[in-house]
């Protein structure tokens, strides 16, 4: 296969090395690009230096297979035309196409069929947030339809970007000398505090960021009646995202048949020992694959309620991995 | 007035100084009771030096017409009688005797007058995550009856103590030149991580912390048919908690019904202009006394929920204050 890599300098285009790495993909060829900012720099990738390219509206995409893209909504919006027009399958980690209603938003353990269903040649990878809640919801949907979720999220830095995580550890590092930390990437100073303020706000007062949770699930999920309410916090931790989850099903569920769901659903790891001090967290869930699962326990405040708290690193199964792993799927599974 | 205050060295210990100064509570003698450790040390109250007496089964207490006591639930279990002998009013600020049915659990803001009702001497001041919880319930619930309660924390390291908060910052000390962190007063590394562990797991997979908000919220409200489930989790902030809140009332009210209840009750402190970036958050709310609720929106998955986040500090209001606020509350409405 031949795949490109846009927004390769990024957080998230720097995983997507170590991702395809690491998954071994079947790679021919690799092209990276990026802005005039990155152009010229050079990533090694299984030995061989790779020079970024140029992004622009003469860039050849000819060619390349997939093309793994995540260098924020605007570039993709100006390039899809330019990245698809040969054949290749953009697989887009923004948020510019994923509610269109011809592009599929896909999560390979959820809906991995419905990236066949591409008219357009873009395939869109759905927001951190979503993607690892929806991956612990839809083994509760097997045996009961979920009707509602309220969520709280507890969001790392690196969600927003590389530099975002500099300015983290430069905050603690000012403030352990006495001197005030420097506010830039996020609306207010991080460390020692937490931000209830991910993305813009929309009319009806949630974010934009609560508002994706909430559609995004509904179209991975096929469920148009699912109503997700979401609360997203920016907390200062490096990387990994946490989730306090509450579902209600159709009918009870006991929280013995929900571990075992959870215990054989794919890409799932269940750690749910609290008597030895064992449940996720971001700390040990940093730079792993698995969506970390554990606390499940009876909503005591909803009969037909469960409730469980998730960590996912949101760089790799948030977004590198889930777009490697949809290309995987297409490969293995050729229509 | 005659005030005692055991446990006059912990965290809170310290904030009941600052409290009683800060009200202008009628002091007429004030004395400073702790273990073997920290007796014979002495704190300056109003320009004035107090040292540190002996807490034992020899103490005398008569006289005194306040003990604000802070000092862990076996502590208050053992001498409760000790301090109560001679007709002082012990105000306690651990969970020892909250649950049972001759102790009134007390937050002024929803119900002053049980604290009149307290035939054994005791009135128990609640868990801190509990108080800031009710305190902005109870508006909702004037406008119409709160069936169920969905709550997620993010607690500070102070609510473990004063050595806690040392501990957080000597971990990012540590981390920031390159040295592993040490970890004593937390299950695990507290500094860039969040640990959804606060007090020991109980039978139903709810730690006791999370029980707390449960069965004290019933109490202080006289609500025995409102459900609370939560999810407490320890987040890398020093002083004042946090709570995603969400709640189920029997008739549907309008953010705008519930802003205006929120505007005039009494102990909360309205901050809700995100397109201003302003809402509640811990770095803002230490040190101060009210609780601050902002991000008041409708429960999308619920046409009968509102959903709001609340920070207070813990230390103040979640204890020293709201326990000092009980006994203002007495003097001033003697009965």
């Amino acid at each position: 296969m031949n795949v490109a890599i846009v927004g390769a300098s990024g957080a998230v285009g720097q995983e997507f090395l170590q991702v395809l790495s690491d998954t071994k993909f079947p790679i021919d060829t690799i092209r990276l690009f990026g802005s005039q900012r990155s152009c010229g720099r050079t990533y090694s990738f299984n030995g061989q230096e790779i020079k970024v390219e140029l992004l622009d509206s003469e860039s050849d995409f000819s060619g390349i297979d997939f093309a793994f893209v995540s260098a924020g909504a605007s570039v993709s919006r100006e390039y899809a035309e330019v990245i698809t027009r040969h054949g290749a399958v953009m697989i887009d980690n923004s948020s510019a196409f994923r509610m269109d209603a011809d592009v599929p938003l896909v999560v390979p353990e959820v809906n991995p069929e419905d990236a066949f269903n591409a008219p357009r040649g873009i395939i869109a990878n759905p927001n951190c947030t979503t993607i690892q809640m929806v991956v612990s919801l839809k083994p509760i949907d097997r045996l009961s339809r979920i009707r509602r979720v309220h969520v709280a999220t507890y969001q790392a830095a690196s969600g927003a970007g590389a530099s975002a995580m500099d300015e983290l550890v430069d905050q603690h590092a000012a403030l352990s000398k006495g001197e005030s930390a420097h506010v830039e990437k996020f609306a207010h100073q991080l460390a020692y505090n937490v931000i209830p303020h991910i993305d813009v706000f929309t009319d009806n007062g949630y974010t934009r960021e609560e508002m994706k949770m909430h559609h995004e699930t509904k179209k991975i999920m096929h469920a148009p009646d699912l109503e997700v309410s979401a609360t997203c916090v920016r907390v200062p931790v490096m990387r990994a995202h946490s989730e306090a989850i509450w579902v209600e099903t159709e009918r009870p569920l006991t929280v013995d048949e929900v571990r075992s769901a959870f215990a054989t659903a794919p890409g799932i790891e269940l750690i749910d020992s609290p008597a030895e001090k064992q449940y996720p967290m971001p700390l040990h869930a940093a730079g792993t694959d698995p969506v970390f699962v554990g606390r499940i326990r009876q909503d005591i405040a909803n009969p037909n309620g469960i409730s469980f708290w998730s960590v996912s690193d949101q760089i790799r199964k948030g977004a590198a991995l889930n777009a490697v792993q949809i290309a995987l799927y297409m490969i293995n599974n050729p229509r």
